[in-house]
């Protein structure tokens, strides 16, 4: 998102309140109002930290148009043009599917596909989970006289274990609200196979979030003190470089080499 | 619904423009309100020609409150509490159900349900065929806060052709603008093995809407005129008498001692 805002591009955030109060009916919408309010503050706040202009920066809450009669309408005529079997598909990485599950997971790629429209945007942002929505956006929007919009993905970042990073597992991702010990904690406990640069949660942080954040503060580069070794500051501009040092153990997370210092603790 | 009418109670009729739209995209909006125009038209004169008072009648079209922002929350509320599985099982014996059908017929049962709720009825009625979307009305309702209602249902009046009626195969059923010719048409040709009372389409048309229908005219009768073959007109006050005698060859339709005189033309 800051790399859209610092390239001059005009972002729109959707905040999917309607989405979250659904999921999880015994959440008060009021609750759920105030989950928002948290986003629309720690976003601007990130986005501020990196040093982005948030001029361009519009944020949306679902239910701004979601309950629409217009949007209403397209809902109804997408459903009965879309089967249930396609619905399954798009929606295949994104929504659980069992036989049990909600029928609001069918719905839900068909208001993801119209949020494109009603939020008049050129191309949709998403991590590459979202592939199959995009793909159903594209075929689907045509086929109520709207224009097919671009699709641009995030690879997704691993959990600090390695494999998924999960909402449920707070050692799994550093939460916006840990404070420096926490994250370096974490950090400590991370799952990092020594030499083992392969699905790697700590080197795709530093790749996907760390470097790119320095990059757009004004300098990228990664920092991995090393004082209390007698040795001097490694710097790496690249993660080409950090990946190469790992894998020869000049640098490592077990052997306490590396510290918390780099993560801005 | 002129039984209810002529009983004394409140009775909605609810036009589903909004389902007639989606059920074929290709007829535009305009005929659909039209036909809901039609349809209103046909069951007020109808109710008048059999002589109930439409004081109490309210006729409602779907879109006046189906686009509602307070309706839409509970479709999408009720979508995230209700699986997709029940939702198959309720709209089982009413919407076509293949792994290609469309995404709406899922969707159906949710507003069909909440209909009872938004039409402000303590009952709804339908045919036999409706008891699945019925008993989710009973269960679904109350997953939101909302009342159960009673529900009132009618034997499905088999095709003159016997077995189902067919909105697409004319000679099955008697249409409100054919013509007293075309009316006799369809009786002579209508399927009815001769003295056989099962699974007779003539016979369960004559028991379940023009007895009654003669009923609330004031009186309760079918006559059978047998001039031609020099003989009295036979009257009918109750179904069973009619079956008796058709058991017994005494009336037919094949041998042309029934006529289309009792049919009203």
């Amino acid at each position: 998102m800051a790399q859209f805002l610092a390239a001059g591009c005009e972002l729109t955030v959707l905040l999917a309140d309607i989405h979250g109060f659904l999921d999880n009916l015994k959440a008060p919408l009021e609750l759920v109002m105030h989950r928002a309010e948290f986003y629309r503050y720690t976003i601007s706040t990130l986005l501020g930290a990196v040093g982005v202009s948030t001029e361009k920066l519009k944020i949306v809450l679902g239910s701004s148009y979601q309950k629409s009669a217009e949007y209403v309408m397209d809902v109804y005529k997408m459903a009965s043009i879309i089967s249930e079997h396609d619905a399954k598909k798009a929606g295949a990485e994104i929504v659980k599917q069992t036989d049990n599950a909600p029928l609001s997971g069918l719905l839900y790629p068909i208001l993801q596909v119209l949020d494109e429209q009603y939020l008049d945007v050129d191309a949709q942002f998403g991590g590459v989970d979202q592939r199959k929505l995009f793909i159903a956006a594209k075929e689907w929007l045509p086929k109520l006289g709207y224009k097919e919009r671009a699709h641009l993905m995030n690879p997704m970042v691993p959990g600090l274990h390695g494999g998924k990073m999960s909402s449920s597992d707070p050692d799994s991702k550093i939460d916006l609200l840990d404070s420096p010990e926490t994250v370096a904690k974490k950090i400590k406990k991370a799952h990092a196979a020594p030499q083992v640069t392969e699905d790697n949660g700590l080197l795709a942080f530093i790749e996907y979030v760390l470097l790119p954040a320095s990059g757009l503060r004004g300098k990228k580069e990664f920092k991995v003190e090393r004082e209390r070794d007698g040795l001097e500051t490694l710097v790496y501009e690249d993660i080409e470089k950090i990946r190469e040092d790992y894998r020869n153990d000049i640098v490592s997370i077990t052997s306490g080499k590396w510290g918390a210092e780099g993560w801005g603790c």
